[in-house]
């Protein structure tokens, strides 16, 4: 049975559900952004999933990008599914301003631990499920 | 008109053509490392091009995806498009192994310079290009 791994439980916070992903806010001020991870249980590489999931998640990891990029204005999107340290299959997309603490680098190993405010986390959240709601694309804030 | 970002033509060699996408070997000895850019004209985000060119690249990215890690028998394939430096849209695929020399720190910004001597280089051109006009994916090595 699908279960989220343990260390993005800590490091994240549920946004909501799209139909084949859940969508993960990662517990990070600095910038937006979002962790897709595929509810298959054993999934760890986007190629070896069935033909009609690595589709759904293409069209997830779209819509979370244009998502993240109409409403951020970031300078570059960074999207990555790395699997390293945890293996299982969860994708990474990352709103990167030329301003931010790590630019140009790759925020993976670089950037500083910042958790949102319980205050400021609540808007981001609550914000994220609105335009998602709005896209219509069966995204389930519940 | 396309071409080629120069950062880009000096890392890599050149296996073949997909149908959207050029197939660049990263010259880079210690790990099989697979960039692909689409042919497309001023192209950035992933999320940002036509329905077909996203699909397409896609279908792309799988299909290298499926051919290095059966080919190469990695640990983790990491896959991303990140662009802070090289704006041009490119995406990375990258064999990794438990025991290479930047596990498991994502090889952008950490792994040093390493090319494959020319006979080297020769061979791996030569069996990708076996391998990738073997898939029947309209590759052409020209």
């Amino acid at each position: 049975m699908y279960s989220l791994h343990s260390q993005l439980a800590a490091d994240t916070e549920l946004v909501g559900r799209l139909p084949l992903s859940d969508v993960l806010l990662m517990n990070n001020a600095e910038l937006p952004w979002i962790i897709l991870v595929p509810r298959i249980e054993g999934a760890t590489e986007w190629h070896a999933l069935r033909e009609d999931h690595r589709a759904q998640l293409h069209h997830e990891s779209i819509l979370i990008s244009q998502t993240l990029m109409e409403r951020f204005n970031g300078d570059k999107l960074n999207v990555g599914s790395i699997g390293n340290m945890v293996p299982q299959l969860h994708v990474h997309h990352v709103v990167r301003y030329k301003s931010d603490s790590v630019w140009p680098k790759p925020v993976w190993g670089n950037i500083a631990d910042q958790p949102y405010s319980p205050e400021v986390l609540e808007k981001m959240l609550s914000h994220l499920r609105k335009v998602l709601t709005k896209t219509g694309k069966m995204f389930r804030a519940d």
